[in-house]
């Protein structure tokens, strides 16, 4: 992995009806982010839930991949009819969608030959342009297609195949982040905080996020920055408010 | 809430750097959604996670609400200076943005004059062309602007708020699914379901979802379609090749 002096960011298309539905709640969002951010100092600075339909991931492909240093897709890289994510990304980029030698091989291996049916096949279909991310739970492989990389949307597979992305990214500044848990309600300390993020307008991103614990009203101030030293110092100036207004804080 | 016999559609734009973060894992996207489909019949098509920044947020409201009958935004209306949703809005749209005046009743009703501060003042400023979402969580009302309708980020207290949508929604045709999980994997099925899509392609939308239960691996096949006739045509389909293969239905 190579190392990078500046912020790289990210973009993630989730891919699938049964997340726009409802009917599954997403679990891969939070834990690309997190990993992303912790293990490549990569940041994702936007999100989008997509249907399953050719056009919609054609134009979000082309539109992303340009946007962000780089995009992770998940899900519709399964055996079935509506697993139309590679083709897709073949039809974004326009580039050649047909048998990738070397995940063929792999899932040939996997299966063996009397049980690599069609539908095991079709996973060894992608834009033959791509590179593999190997799949150790389950043998089918992501693909890495320019600065678009392709995961699959079952979480537990997802999480063993993240590791294997590493060696496609440039790693970027990680951005640090510090979270104070006070009781107290927003508009109590929402002038002060505004003041501070004015003075630490270009380093620090200050969030406020009320919490609901014990019966008691809560706020969460999280900032991040890409800087060590310029959070402690957002940290002394919260502290010296949170003493001047005498707010209790939640140790956890 | 006025009825149309015809599919009603709409976005999610989740406004918020701690869900982008990985701080937070979302959990309204599939509340709203299931909620949407089973009171209104109104499906969303698109969600999309975007942070706290002015621009961002102005180019988004102004795509998605063009593209789709509805807009939900979610977060970004508290009383700090990372809460800049109304202020977008209002820019997105060139309307004018100020107190409103029911609002600003609310809130000093709900506070007391004396406890009525500037924070607080904050959560009445909206497009003074918005009609309101009442909130009796928290009393700060949520806006509609046009199509777009405003929501909090805390899910506790949005999903007091959703039934007050109710009135600012034309009612489409709900969605009907029917799961059906099975004990095989999506490669032993995947050219009859292909098969089943093609002959239902413009009425029923099949999808199958692998599941790992029981140390045994399975596949959800769900069927989707504003016809109840259709997907009852469907699951005889189905349950045609899941006798005709012995596959085992879990039962749940």
């Amino acid at each position: 992995m190579k190392k990078k002096n500046k912020k790289v960011n990210a973009a993630i298309i989730i891919i699938g009806n049964e997340i726009l539905s409802g009917r599954t709640q997403d679990k891969n969002i939070a834990f690309i982010s997190n990993w992303l951010n912790i293990n490549c100092g990569i940041s994702i600075s936007e999100v989008r839930i997509i249907p399953d339909v050719e056009n919609t991931i054609v134009s979000n492909i082309r539109s992303l991949s340009k946007k962000f240093n780089y995009v992770f897709t998940t899900g519709g890289i399964g055996p079935t009819h509506d697993d139309i994510t590679a083709k897709s990304i073949a039809k974004a980029f326009r580039v050649k969608y047909g048998y990738h030698k070397e995940a063929y091989q792999i899932l040939e291996n996997y299966y063996g030959k009397s049980k690599f049916n069609d539908g095991r096949k079709k996973m060894a279909k992608m834009p033959i342009i791509s590179k593999l991310i190997y799949n150790p739970s389950s043998a089918a492989p992501g693909f890495v297609t320019k600065n678009v990389l392709s995961l699959p949307g079952v979480p537990s597979i997802l999480n063993s195949m993240i590791e294997n992305c590493k060696k496609y990214l440039v790693r970027g500044l990680k951005v640090h982040s510090k979270t104070i848990n006070l009781f107290t309600v927003e508009s109590n300390i929402s002038k002060q905080l505004a003041k501070i993020q004015k003075k630490y307008q270009k380093s620090v991103d200050i969030g406020s996020y009320p919490f609901f614990r014990l019966g008691k009203i809560g706020v969460s101030v999280v900032s991040r920055s890409t800087s060590k030293e310029k959070l402690k110092n957002v940290n002394k100036d919260l502290i010296k408010i949170i003493k001047y207004k005498k707010i209790k804080i939640l140790k956890i």
